[in-house]
């Protein structure tokens, strides 16, 4: 593997590109966006070696395509790159959902003939976007998931960059990952984005409540801060799922709030603390 | 202000204890706990000085007794110690809710004979309990809000110590207290709690949950860890503006569920990212 072309070089395109770099990838980095100006930020803060002119033309030529950027942009790559594409060529991606990728994938890419695919999504982010906020150490102990589709000579080379930017990597299908991800992260983007909303809708005006807030009203409200764009796709792809986990919420409070003096506040809490006795694996 | 006790030696109260002794307090703490071992800590922390025997004998030799703890351990010391204190000295605390401590205090401290009160309550905590996590730190660049009661000579020195400790203080009604908490302090712990819940219910025996998990999770049930005795008298004594904040919460969520793939919901990603734009105050 000695050319890679990254196709989005917003957060997690050029902290890929970082981190590569930080892993000692001996060849060349090529990046690309449909935004100029982060595209030369990413070349400034060397997350690429150059920019491609043209990105169909800088994929053919390479050996892995990264696509990184909303679900319904790397859905368009795919169908974009695979008729250019070659069997010794391997794609992989970082979306967020994965049955809609691989379901658009699959006829494009995996049989003879054809391009490799390798799903991928790095359980890792910020609630700010762009190649100004990338980080060479943004997958340090982070989880990278890889699902099903047929195997390809890159893939393992691909995983084994990954895991030298710090990754544990794991094997999860499509359909378990679209919907543990509903729960486990798209569930608290929208219960932050809804808090946030709220909270501006009744509070906007008034000062006393950012100066009250403390570190509780930070920690619940930082992803207000995230992209629609790069939610909507999200919403718009996983959106049963989505729904199943939001509407559970909703009752959830329901019930608490209807509770509130009653002895089954308790067993809320002890249900809470048994889940935090555990705590969810920390970077 | 020579002599203070501390009444209630968890996290807060200790906490207490070790940031007058960082900004250098000259005087004598002494410390009491129905729980002997939290105050054993408190002790081998140096967070008190000495152990009360008598935490009612250590009150009254004192010029300045902080009421730690929940709500309800707050509200029977106001009644236990109201008819042993003389004028010169002052009650303090460090109560969640304010309205429902003010009423009880309202007839027993801060008229002609009686001793002081001064209701507070720092926005400063931990997810965690007990001394063992005390900080003399906990309290630095946070808020530490006072409602209104009658003047007492003590109260002046007490805002010092406060602002000594790294604190902006901030006088605040006590009904508009408990309205602004309960949104931005009581809300966000009852959606940690009832998220963390939800998860533990579904996924308890789940593995890959947790391992999936990534910094959103972590953040948005850490919550989830706070102890129901605290939390009970929360509920109980501001159930009226919490149980408001969570019907909002459920209604949000609702008109979101049922947005996610409509224009409405970039609307409320732009709400939400107005309210980030202008972050609350950063610890």
């Amino acid at each position: 593997m000695q050319r890679i072309t990254i196709i989005g070089t917003g957060l997690i395109g050029a902290s890929t590109g970082l981190a590569l770099r930080a892993a000692n990838f001996p060849g060349q980095i090529t990046g690309w966006d449909r935004n100029p100006g982060r595209l030369q930020v990413a070349l400034d803060r060397h997350a690429v070696d150059m920019a491609a002119a043209d990105p169909l033309e800088a994929a053919a030529a390479s050996d892995l395509i990264l696509l990184s950027g909303p679900v319904f942009a790397i859905l368009d790559w795919l169908e974009k790159l695979a008729p250019l594409l070659k069997p010794h060529q391997l794609v992989t991606d970082v979306g967020s959902v994965k049955l809609a990728i691989a379901q658009q994938a699959q006829p494009l890419f995996g049989s003879p003939g054809q391009a490799g695919f390798l799903p991928g999504h790095p359980m890792a982010g910020k609630e700010v976007s762009g190649s100004e906020h990338a980080d060479a150490q943004l997958f340090n102990r982070a989880v990278w998931l890889f699902t099903e589709f047929p195997d390809h000579p890159l893939a393992a080379e691909w995983r084994t960059w990954v895991q030298r930017f710090g990754c544990h990597t794991m094997n999860i299908q499509a359909r378990r990952h679209d919907e543990i991800c509903a729960w486990v992260s798209h569930l608290p983007q929208f219960l932050a984005t809804a808090l946030s909303a709220m909270l501006e809708d009744r509070f906007g005006d008034a000062p006393d409540l950012r100066a009250i807030g403390g570190r509780a009203l930070r920690e619940m409200t930082r992803l207000g801060a995230s992209p629609y764009s790069m939610w909507r796709d999200v919403a718009h792809t996983n959106q049963e799922a989505v729904a199943d986990a939001l509407l559970s919420m909703e009752q959830r409070l329901t019930h608490l709030r209807e509770n509130l003096k009653t002895p089954e506040l308790r067993d809320e809490f002890e249900l809470a603390n048994r889940f935090r006795a555990t705590p969810p694996a920390d970077k």
